[in-house]
C-alpha cells in the first residue's frame, strides 16, 4: 500500500531531521557562564511551569477519561490519552529545545546575523516538525491500528484539551509576567526592559516560551489533528476509503515539503530577516503544490482536477491570509501608522483608533474564508472544503517553526541585554527579535483562519453523524432553537475573552506586588550589589496563571454539555456555529488589533512622531499594554475554544435528542 | 369596529396631551436674557443641523423612491415617504421642544428640584408620546386605508432610513463635538467643561440634542414601526385578520398606559430623581399588563392565556433588561467599581478592564433574550415571539421620554454653568444631569434588545415570504451558502462600527483645529473680553458629521442588495442572522462598556480612589474618551443597521433566487 509511504516516510524524515538538529544544537557554544546561568534560570522556570501545567491537566484528563470509559469504552480513553500525550510531547520537546537555544543564539550573534538567524530558526523548526509529524503519526497510527475512524474524535479531544489549557495558561502567564514586570520596572522605577535588577525579568522571559512556543505548538497540533480527523470522517461519509487516504497523503507530502522548504531559509544580499523566513515558507508551499498534483491524480485518476484546485485554494488562502495580517500589523502600512498618528492626541484616541483597526481587520480575512468555502464547495462539494482546509495546514510545520523562532530570539535579546553584550551583538539580537514579533502576529492570523475552517468541517460532520441518532434532524435558521443556540454560542467567546482579560489583570497584580516587595525588602537590588530572587516571581506567576486558567478552560466543555443535554441537538448545532462566528471575529480583531498597537509603539520608538519618551509615545505604550492580553491571551485562546466545543459536541452525538 | 377605538383613541389622547404640554411649556419662564441667548444659539444650531440632515436624507430618499416606483409602484413610494416623514416629524417636533426647554429648566431649578424635574420630564415626554403615537398612526392608517399589509414594509423602510441617518449623523456630531471641544478646552487650555470661552461649547450642547433626542427618537420610531409591521405580517400568515388587529390593539392601550404612567413621575420624600422617573415607568408597565388582559381575551376568547403570557414575558424582559443594564453601568455595583479600581494602575489597565466589562455585559442580556424567545415560542409559536416583542415596546413612549430628559437636563446644566447661576441652582441641574446620563445608558440597552427581537421577527417573516418566490427554500445551517452568509453578515457590524469610530475621530479633529484657531486668532477670548464665534464651530461639526455619515449609512442597503442578488436568498438569510448576532453583541458591549467607563470616571470624581486631578482620574478620563464613541455613536447605530438590512431583504424578496 502506497499510503504507508506517503505518511510514514515523511514523518520519519521529519523526526530524524529534528533529532539531527537537536544533536547539532548540543554542540553549539552557549557563551560565557553569565549567559548560561540566565538561560538555565529561564529553562528551569519554563520546565517548572510546564510540569505543573501538565499535572493540572492530568487531573482534568483523568476525570474525563473516567467519563469517556463509561460512555464509550477503553478505546476512546486510549485515543483521548494518545492525542493529549502526543500534543504534550511535541510542546515539551519543542520548548525544551527553545529554552536551550536562546543563549546559543546570543553567542552565535557574535559571529554575525546569518549564523544567529540560522541557529534560532533551526531550533524553532524542531517544534514545527515535531508538531506536524507527531500529529500525523498519532492520527494515522491510531486509524491503521484500530481501523476505527470514530475513535479519532477522542484523539482530537485529547489534543484539544492540551491546547485550551496551554493557550490559556501560557497566555495568562506570558502577559501577566510581561505587564506586571513592566508596570513596576519600566513605569514605576524607570529601569529598562530586561534589566537584571528587575525580579520579574526571568518570569517575563519564561513567559514567551510557555506562551508562544508551547502554547502555539499545542494550538496548531490541535488544529492539525482536528482538521485531519474532520476530513477523514467527512471523506469516509461522502467518498469512502479514498476519502480517508487522500487527506492523510496530502498531510504526509506537505511535511516533506516543509522539511525541504526549511533549507531555503537563508539571508539574501539585503540581509532581510523576514524575507529569509518567507523564502522558506514560499518554498515549502510551492513544493506542496507540486507534490499535491501526483497525489491527487493517484487517488482520483479521473476526477482529480476539482480536488487539486480545492487544495490549491487552501494554499492560496494561506498566503493571502499572511499578507493581509502583515498589512494590518506591519509598521510600514496605513493601519499601524494611523494608530501612531492618533497617539499624538492622547491615550484615548490611540485606543479608539486601535479598536477601529482591530474591527476593520476582520473584514478581508472573512471575505477570504468565505471565498474559500464557496469555491472549494463549488469544485468538490463539502469534501472540497475539507481538502482545502487540509491544504491550508500544509504550511503548519513551517509556521510553527517561524513562530517558535519568536521566543528564542526574544530571549536571546534579553540575555544580550542582561549580560551587557557589545552594541553590535545587541543590534543583531534586536533585529531578530523585531522580526519575531511580526512572525508571531502573522502566524496567529493563520492559526485562526485554520481553526475556523477546521471547526466548519467538524460542524458538517456533526450534522451528518446526528442523522444516525436523531430522526429528521434539521438546522433551520428560522427555528427558535437554532436561533437561541446561535445567540448562546456567540456569547461564549465574549464571556471567555472577558474572563481571560481579567485573569491577566489579576495575575499581573500579584507580580506587581512581588516585584515591589523585593525592591523594598532586598536592599541593594537597585545598586546592583544584591541579586533579586527571580525564582519566587516565577513561582508566583506559575501558580496564579494555572489557577486562573481552570475556570475558563472548563467553560467550553460544560457549556456544550449543558446546551446539548438541556436544549437538544438543534440548539447545540446553532450553538456551535454561533461560537464559531463570534469567535473568529473576536479572535482576528484581538490578535491583529493587539499586534497593530504593539507595532504602532515600535514605529514611534523608531523615532517617528516625537520618538521615545514623548507624550505620543506614552499614549502608544497604553495601546501596547491593552494589546498584550488582546493578542497573546484572549485572542489566540479562542482557537482551541471553538474547536474543543465542536469536538465535544461530536463526541456526545449519541446522547442527543 | 372596536379596533378603531383601541388604536385611534389613545393616539388622539397622546397627541392632544403633547399639544397641551407644548402650550404649557410656552408659558414657562425662560430666565434672563443671557440664558435665552444661549438657548437660542443651541436652538439655531440644532435646527440648522437637523434641516441639513433631512436635506441630505431627502436626496437619498428621492433616489430610493424612484427605485421603489419602478420595482413596486407608487403605493410603495407613498408608504416609504410616509414612514420617513412621520419619523422625521416626531424627531423634529420633539427636538424643537427639547431645545426650547433647556433654559426653562434652568429657570425652574431656581424654584427647586421638583419643578425643574417636572418641567424637564414634561418636555421630554413630548418626544416620547409623539414617537409612539405617530408610529402607530402611520402604520394603522396606512393599513386601514390601503388594506395592504405588504406596503407596510415600505413604510418601515422609510422609518429605517431616517433612523440609520439620524443615529449615525447625530452620533458622530455629538461625540465629535464633545471629544473635540474637551481636547482643546479641558486638556490643552485647562478651562472647565461648558465654559463660555470655549468656541466649541455650543456645538457640544447642540450635540446632545441631535444625538440623544432626535437620534433616539428616530431609533425607537423605527423599532416600533418595524416590530408592528413584522407582527402584523407574521400574525396574518399564522392566524389571519385577528393576528393583525391584536398587535395594533396592544400598541394602542400601551400608549394610553404611557400617558397615564407619566403622571406618576413625582419626587418622593427621599428626593430621588431616578426613582421618580422609574415610578412613571413602572406605573405604565403595570397599567399595560392590566389592560392587555381584556384585550387578549377580546381577540382570543378561548386561547387567550398563551398570548397573554407571551405579552407578560415581553414586559418582564423589558424590566430585567433595565435592571441588568443598570447593574453594569451604575456607580454602586461591581463592574463600574472594578474599572475605577483598575484605573489606579494606569490608562492601560483601565481600558483592559473596561473592555472586559463590556464583553461580560453581553451575557445576561443574551440569556434573557434567549429565554424570551424560547418561552414565548413554547407558549404561542412564532407569533408568540412577535407578541412578546410588541409587549416589550409598550414602554417605548416612557423610555423615549426618559431618554429625551437627558439632553434637556444636560443643556440646562450647561446654561447654568455658562450664565454662572448660584451654587444651589447648579446643584439641582447637576443632579438632574447625572440622572440623565444613567437613563441614557439604560434606554440604550432596552433599545438594542428591542431591535434584536424586532429583527428576529422580521427574519421569520422573510423566510415565510420567500416560500412564495423560491421553491423549496431551506436555510440549513450546514449549507455553505448559509454559512458564508452568516460570516459576511457578521462582518457588517464590525466594519460599520470601525468606520463610525474613525468618523468621530476625524470630525473631532476638525473641531480641535477650529477651536485652536479661534483661541489663536480672536484676541481676548481667554480674558473674557472677546466672544468666540460659536456659529463657525457648529457649522464645521454639522458639515463634517453629515459628510462622514453617508458612506456607513449606505453600507446596509448596498450589502443586502449585493449578497441577495449575487449569492441568492439562502446566503441572504444567513447574512441577516449573521448581522443580528454580531450586531447585538457589539452593540451591547459598546453601549454598556462605554457607560461603565463614563461612570467609573464619575465615581472617581465623586472623591473615590484619589478623586479629581489624580493620576487615577486621568486614566479614567482616557476610558471615558474611548467610551464616548463606543456608547453614543457606534453602539447605538447598530440598531438601525440590523433592522434596515432585514427590511431591505424583505422588500427585495421577489427578486431573489
Amino acid at each position: 500500500m502506497n499510503i504507508y509511504y506517503f505518511i510514514f516516510l515523511p514523518v520519519i524524515i521529519a523526526i530524524l531531521y529534528s533529532v539531527y538538529i537537536i544533536f547539532w544544537l548540543k554542540k553549539q557554544h552557549g557563551g560565557d557562564e553569565k549567559m548560561k546561568e540566565i538561560s538555565s534560570a529561564i529553562r528551569l522556570g519554563a520546565k517548572a511551569y510546564l510540569n505543573r501545567q501538565y499535572k493540572t491537566v492530568a487531573v482534568v484528563a483523568l476525570i474525563i477519561s473516567i467519563a469517556l470509559y463509561f460512555a464509550f469504552g477503553w478505546l476512546s480513553v486510549l485515543g483521548f490519552l494518545s492525542g493529549a500525550f502526543a500534543s504534550a510531547l511535541a510542546g515539551y520537546i519543542g520548548m525544551n529545545i527553545a529554552v536551550r537555544s536562546n543563549n546559543k543564539t546570543t553567542e552565535a550573534a557574535k559571529k554575525g546575523l546569518a549564523s544567529a538567524l540560522s541557529l534560532a530558526f533551526k531550533a524553532g523548526s524542531v517544534t514545527g516538525f515535531l508538531v506536524v509529524a507527531l500529529a500525523l503519526l498519532a492520527v494515522s497510527l491510531f486509524y491503521f491500528l484500530t481501523g476505527d475512524i470514530k475513535v479519532l474524535i477522542s484523539l482530537s479531544f485529547g489534543a484539544s484539551l492540551i491546547s485550551v489549557f496551554a493557550r490559556l495558561g501560557g497566555g495568562i502567564y506570558t502577559k501577566a509576567a510581561d505587564v506586571g514586570t513592566d508596570l513596576v520596572g519600566k513605569v514605576e522605577s524607570g529601569i529598562p526592559e530586561d534589566d537584571p535588577r528587575n525580579p520579574g525579568v526571568i518570569a517575563d522571559l519564561v513567559g514567551d516560551n510557555v506562551g508562544d512556543c508551547a502554547g502555539m505548538a499545542a494550538d496548531l497540533f490541535e488544529t492539525y489533528a482536528v482538521t485531519l480527523t474532520a476530513a477523514i470522517l467527512l471523506g469516509f461519509l461522502t467518498i469512502g476509503i479514498t476519502g480517508i487516504y487522500f487527506p492523510l497523503a496530502l498531510a504526509g507530502v506537505a511535511i516533506l515539503a516543509s522539511v525541504i522548504g526549511s533549507f531555503f531559509v537563508k539571508l539574501g544580499k539585503k540581509q532581510n530577516i523576514m524575507n529569509a523566513l518567507y523564502k522558506g515558507l514560499v518554498a515549502s508551499l510551492i513544493i506542496s503544490a507540486v507534490l499535491f498534483y501526483p497525489i491527487t491524480k493517484f487517488y482520483f485518476p479521473e476526477t482529480y482536477l476539482p480536488f487539486y484546485f480545492s487544495a490549491l485554494i487552501g494554499l492560496a488562502v494561506m498566503v493571502l491570509m499572511v499578507l493581509i495580517t502583515d498589512y494590518y500589523t506591519a509598521k510600514k502600512f496605513r493601519p499601524v501608522q494611523s494608530i501612531a498618528k492618533a497617539s499624538t492626541s492622547g491615550h484615548g484616541t490611540n485606543i479608539i483608533m486601535g479598536l477601529a483597526v482591530g474591527m476593520e481587520s476582520t473584514f478581508l480575512p472573512i471575505i477570504l474564508i468565505s471565498a474559500e468555502v464557496l469555491l472549494s464547495f463549488w469544485l468538490a462539494g463539502l469534501y472540497g472544503i475539507a481538502v482545502s482546509a487540509m491544504a491550508m495546514l500544509s504550511a503548519a510545520g513551517m509556521i510553527v517553526a517561524i513562530d517558535s523562532f519568536g521566543p528564542i530570539t526574544d530571549n536571546a535579546g534579553g540575555i544580550a541585554e542582561m549580560t551587557k553584550q557589545p552594541e553590535e551583538v545587541r543590534e543583531i539580537t534586536d533585529s531578530l527579535d523585531a522580526v519575531g514579533n511580526t512572525t508571531k502576529a502573522v502566524t496567529k492570523g493563520y492559526a485562526i483562519a485554520s481553526a475556523g475552517l477546521a471547526t466548519l468541517v467538524l460542524f458538517v460532520v456533526y450534522t451528518e453523524e446526528l442523522t444516525a441518532f436523531v430522526k429528521n434532524i434539521e438546522f433551520k435558521l428560522q427555528d427558535p432553537y437554532v436561533i437561541v443556540g446561535l445567540f448562546l454560542g456567540a456569547a461564549i467567546p465574549f464571556i471567555f475573552a472577558s474572563i481571560a482579560m481579567k485573569a491577566v489583570g489579576k495575575t499581573a497584580g500579584s507580580v506587581v506586588k512581588e516585584v515591589r516587595r523585593q525592591f523594598r525588602e532586598i536592599k541593594g537590588i537597585m545598586e546592583g550589589t544584591a541579586k533579586p530572587d527571580y525564582g519566587v516571581a516565577v513561582d508566583i506567576v506559575t501558580k496564579a496563571s494555572l489557577k486562573e486558567m481552570i475556570l475558563p478552560a472548563l467553560i467550553p466543555i460544560v457549556a456544550v454539555l449543558a446546551v446539548g443535554l438541556l436544549l437538544g441537538a438543534k440548539a447545540l448545532g446553532g450553538f456551535l456555529i454561533g461560537s464559531l462566528i463570534s469567535g473568529i471575529f473576536l479572535a482576528i480583531s484581538m490578535t491583529s488589533g493587539g499586534a497593530a498597537w504593539d507595532n504602532a509603539k515600535k514605529y514611534i520608538e523608531a523615532g517617528n512622531l516625537g520618538g521615545k519618551g514623548s507624550d505620543t509615545h506614552k499614549a502608544a505604550v497604553t495601546g501596547d499594554t491593552v494589546g498584550d492580553p488582546y493578542k497573546d491571551t484572549a485572542g489566540p485562546a479562542i482557537n482551541p475554544l471553538i474547536e474543543v466545543m465542536n469536538i465535544v459536541a461530536l463526541l456526545i452525538v449519541k446522547f442527543l435528542k
